[in-house]
């Protein structure tokens, strides 16, 4: 079967491109001082029994960060960025992920702890590797590079293939061929990514050695000798050669074979390829970049895909014998001077040709072919490889472990720094951030199924739920959200169960609105849009309203909407009540955009401190918003006696806004456990009565000291809101923060695994 | 107290002039020759245990029609119209409600049959009446007109009332000056509203008196005498009064009582009303109008209201001995000739320049101050009263049993004319209206809790649900909502549990969308906003597209949504399968518009043909739109050689439409029936996948008489609607219609009492 020309006759070539793509990281935790942490794996984590994402691999500080299988190069970042944040956040305070493939430092071998998990066959096969290996060597860390074709583009080859193969049989074929050529090409990514010059004694004492390109991809590195005896040549022969491995007990288990290439199925054993076919292939080269945050950079993983694909594209097809001049080259590749040319530059060279020319042939985006000219200028330019690079930083750090640990904490510091961003899905609304992170922390199996909609699908166990903006979920009803949605029949409703809400009335007409003024006219009153939210068409008369303003603001309220209402304006302080699976979770306070004085400063200089403050930031990105210095602010300003250039004395406080939303740079101040108790208890009777497990109700409450009572019902309810914002009570200006987004997930998962 | 001064004093008449109306009307079933029905009650109208709205009085033949106490006298019509539609369309084919309150042809007394009801003490008591009164005097039906003022009306007054009296108390005080007041002018009500100026001698032989204005307001009418001698002075004199009757036996029971004012409280014992107070008041003094199809003007109604205000407003206040010159007056009004003046006239335009005053200096609409010149116009044109017009009407027929089969059917027709329209609440959407007709007949206490948004309010025994534009309820969840609402995540999860769905991919960049052009140059494709509905904005390529036409799609489909599908093009017919509670319920296939030659008519009479069946409205207020003439058609006639002055060929269709929209013209056809049951069971799997109770899928199904098979699916499911329309299946142009609103009672109210 010529696949190239089964593609080319059939322009399959835009399915050929596509893939599906999956990283795997390991990286050991490690203490302020570079040495291997000997704390257990974080609690924080869950269960490992489930954990997709965060997982132990041979020692319990090794972590290894899982992405899943993903459509696009753009998405496996957006997910490794994403797990990297949730590591950085969950790890002890004083921990951080070392970036080097080659270890920190590492006690003595019996003090390296293997991984605590319960299953014992788990603990007894690492007890077997360190047997053999010893624990040290394990202790090498790499990045695993997981590639397939789509089902699609298989389908559509298979309907042009003509020979009596099945689809499993041509398709491991392909997988093959990718292999054998991966294998015996695989040098010029030692050369291009080798990140593994030096070593820090305690595994290796490199020093003899001398800096190198890839100690880990050498002899002194991970992987088992016998691998190189592995053929490639036919299905049956790799399945065959791993199977007599373990047969003669020179692996332990078939997943012992550390072949760079490794065909994965199905099942868990290689027997099962022949019927299943390969599912997707693991190439395991890869030292850690430490030079990218995410120990492995984004043109990389171009770089290699487009290697993948000239190893099937390329009519050149290698033997098990070429295979060995491969691994050879490699070894050889991985033991050069950083700084010194590749004896194989001719050859590497050559192959970069060829990668051009696929992907001139393919039609790959301008991104692939930058990063060929990239490789071939470093071919050129052997001191710019990224093992020349990291020995040029190291000479002016102390130590190997002193860079490390620079390095280490700088990378941390960036999942630090905004907390309240989940880094590779930072489009996503904040409450979905939030939710995202606690489900990629827990271990809960989660698509982004819309990233415009903000819709998450978690699979925990089986266990399927979707939820959009981070807490419509399958545990509300359809007809609560439009009870709410709808004031009048929310009202109505809160109203036939007793609960105090603002008198008033609903018009669709403005001359019988008009009319109403009769009866307005006796007290302070609001009159707002129906259905609009934010505040927007809101008039409040605190006094009785003249006529004319009267029907100014009936106008105004009809241009945003068909109804209006027109209520009793109730004085008093407004409270979000949050309240979720029958529980008030969260009560918030909202202040209008203030500054305080101190005697010093003017108002411009009080509003720019207090826009440095990292929760404050622009366009819903941020818990809190930065205060605007425009005409409303001036204007408030004024009614007060300031303008932007006045100091403001001692402790005395100047409101911005008459507004208190938080979009105007409003503070939010958490008194969750402030708020009497009855007032807590009326919030979720409320809740119950709308039958919903989600809402945030605004309550006007004139004293939160003083409790509720029959007589004195002490409460307002104002509104009932089907979308409550969530990231708004997780970081707070005041007060203590609640994670409710974590909420979300315990009301939808009540029995997740903890550690 | 001296309430006019506390409301002028405090501007409480916008108060003073609100209330809650309730009206109930009893008619008497009627055969075709205008005898009493023998049948049943019909058991369409469910159980008469629960029935708040239809219920039947002393005989099994007399229906009783009670709106709930409402807010306006507009919400009052609307729902008399309603019930009056209800019971028109429930009630057997040949039979129609007497619209007089003089009875029709009656049997021997023992062949009017009581009520058929489970309480054998309900039988008892009508046995007791019927031993009392005899049977025949309890058919004469009347209105009863229940009045009562707003709780916030009430509120406001007590809290400016200077007496020790509690609210319960000047509150009875209250009705009780009304209710004097009234009985002493009641004559007026009777001399422009008695409607009883004939009888059928099986009932009363009337022609030795002579026509008159009300034989029901007579001496030969229906009320206890002994009533004259019940106290309206206090509240104690009043429950005295009645308990006294009951005592020595002249009542069996209270409510035997049949005074013309008789006040309601929260009990069924009279005696509660010291202590709960008066709830409202019922005027029972009103014949059945039988020149309205409702029994009762909707003016006469507004007089009612402005008479029972006045005799509150009026400084007058009467006595008891005042009370019984009140009922001698009404007695000698009702043996009136219907052509001669008043014999008090110059009373009776005394109290309307009273009532007219009443309206001025509370600020009535002109529609009260219309109702009360026309009333004066009476006083001096005795010819024009209701008992004259029905005399002189009456001269014309054949008799008085005639006229009432004449008038009976003709109001009956107006409910059955449009039978997918619930008169009243017409500017609902049709579907909210069907399930409220179904609510209603059935006895589920129903609130149109907001008509803008389609929303009601459903108590049946206590238990209450919502329910938004006819299906959206509790029992679906807030989530599949927004699975279904996005077709990416629809199609992604019936992908996932193996239902066939057209291959595409989502494309919220232009220059992305583009691109794939290499992909989908290669099959049928459709080119769609991913949001929206209705195919706006939809594309469909049936050959490959060339380029510029594709990108022409894509830029339009890119004007209607931020996001695009591109998804392949499936061949065959699309059927809607609507998914109720697990179950097809319903399939429908939507045709063009269409019409089909004579080899006579030209399309634009064949098309004016059509347009007269009565199920073809406009505006959505009919199940099927009228196919329009307009430049759309006149290019789909020109395409297939014709005009709009073409003569069509016997029996060859024609299409004015490519698209098969109901709203469009198109025809519904239901093929619930034909389907192969594989395609109904796939319906019901995929609504389970989506975990949805209410669904409309759109499938396309080649062949619908071949079961889809494991190989061969024979389906593709297009789209999943979550609010997806009842209407089109419930009135079909050809096949069953389906009545699915009646089906998702049924699922709210699994346990509801049928007869």
């Amino acid at each position: 079967m010529n696949l190239k020309k089964i593609i080319q006759n059939n322009q399959l070539e835009p399915y050929f491109v596509k893939g599906s793509f999956g990283i795997e990281k390991e990286g050991l935790r490690t203490d302020e001082s570079g040495h291997l942490a000997q704390t257990d794996h974080p609690a924080g984590f869950g269960s490992r029994n489930h954990h997709p994402y965060v997982q132990t691999d041979f020692s319990e500080a090794q972590l290894e960060l899982v992405t899943p299988a993903l459509d696009t190069l753009k998405q496996q970042y957006q997910w490794l960025k994403a797990l990297h944040d949730v590591v950085n956040r969950t790890i002890d305070e004083d921990e951080f992920v070392w970036p080097f493939s080659m270890a920190n430092i590492l006690p003595e071998e019996e003090d390296i702890p293997l991984i605590k998990v319960d299953d014992y066959r788990e603990i007894r096969y690492r007890e077997k590797l360190a047997e053999k290996y010893g624990r040290k060597k394990q202790m090498i860390s790499g990045v695993h590079y997981n590639f397939s074709f789509t089902p699609e583009f298989l389908e559509k080859i298979n309907s042009h293939v003509q020979s009596e193969e099945n689809v499993d049989e041509w398709c491991n074929d392909l997988y093959l061929k990718m292999s054998r050529n991966y294998l015996r090409y695989q040098w010029v990514l030692t050369y291009l990514f080798g990140a593994s010059p030096t070593s820090h004694p305690s595994l290796l004492d490199s020093e003899t050695i001398g800096p190198v390109r890839s100690l880990r991809n050498s002899q002194y590195g991970y992987h088992n000798t016998f691998s190189d005896n592995v053929s490639y040549e036919s299905i049956e022969n790799y399945i065959r050669d791993i199977e007599e491995l373990v047969q003669n007990n020179t692996l332990y288990e078939e997943r012992e074979y550390y072949g760079s290439s490794r065909l994965r199925g199905a099942g868990k054993n290689v027997c099962q390829l022949v019927n299943n076919g390969t599912r997707y292939v693991e190439f395991r080269s890869f030292d850690l970049n430490p030079l990218d945050p995410l120990g492995f950079s984004y043109e990389q993983s171009l770089f290699v895909h487009v290697y993948l694909l000239t190893m099937v594209w390329m009519d050149e097809d290698n033997t098990d014998e070429d295979i060995k001049v491969g691994i050879a080259k490699n070894a050889a590749t991985a033991l050069e001077h950083p700084f010194e040319p590749s004896q194989y530059k001719e050859e590497g060279l050559a192959l970069l040709k060829r990668m051009k020319e696929t992907s001139m042939e393919l039609d790959l985006s301008d991104d692939y072919t930058a990063v060929i000219d990239k490789a071939i200028h470093l071919f050129h330019h052997p001191k710019e490889t990224l093992s020349a690079r990291i020995v040029e930083e190291q000479k002016s750090r102390d130590s190997f472990i002193e860079y490390g640990i620079e390095l280490g904490k700088r990378y941390k510091q960036l999942s630090l720094e905004k907390p309240f961003l989940l880094n590779g899905f930072e489009t996503l609304e904040m409450s979905t951030q939030l939710l995202l992170f606690d489900a990629l922390q827990l271990g809960v199996k989660t698509t982004v199924l819309d990233e415009q909609d903000q819709f998450l699908d978690f699979n925990y166990k089986g266990d399927k739920e979707y939820v959009r903006n981070g807490n419509m979920t399958s545990r509300d009803t359809y007809i609560s959200h439009w009870i709410m949605a709808n004031k009048t029949v929310t009202k109505k409703l809160l109203k036939d169960n007793d609960f105090a809400v603002p008198e008033g009335e609903e018009f669709s007409s403005l001359e019988e609105a008009k009319d109403y003024y009769v009866i307005a006219k006796d007290r302070a009153i609001v009159i707002k849009p129906k259905s609009t939210n934010y505040g927007v068409g809101i008039t409040i008369f605190k006094q009785t309203p003249e006529r004319a303003d009267y029907e100014e603001a009936l106008n105004f309220a009809f241009t945003k909407d068909d109804s209006i209402l027109i209520e009793e304006y109730i004085e008093g302080t407004e409270y979000r009540f949050f309240v979720l699976d029958g529980k008030v979770e969260a009560v918030l306070l909202r202040e209008p955009a203030n500054v305080t004085g101190d005697g010093e400063h003017t108002v411009r200089e009080l509003i720019g401190m207090k826009n440095t403050h990292p929760y404050r930031g622009e366009n819903h990105r941020a818990p809190l918003a930065k205060i605007k210095m425009g005409e409303i602010e001036a204007l408030m300003l004024k009614e007060q006696g300031y303008a932007f250039n006045s100091v403001i004395a001692k402790n005395e406080k100047v409101y911005l806004r008459e507004n208190s939303n938080i979009s105007t740079g409003g503070d939010s101040i958490d008194v969750t456990d402030d708020m009497h108790e009855s007032y807590k208890t009326i919030a979720e009777e409320i809740a119950r009565a709308l039958d919903v497990k989600v809402t945030g109700l605004d309550l006007i409450v004139p004293d939160i000291h003083v409790s509720s009572t029959e007589e004195n019902k002490g409460y307002t309810v104002i509104e009932a809101n089907f979308n409550p914002a969530m990231n708004m009570h997780a970081y707070v200006q005041k007060g203590k923060g609640r994670r409710l987004s974590r909420k979300v997930l315990d009301m939808l998962y009540p029995n997740i695994e903890l550690s």
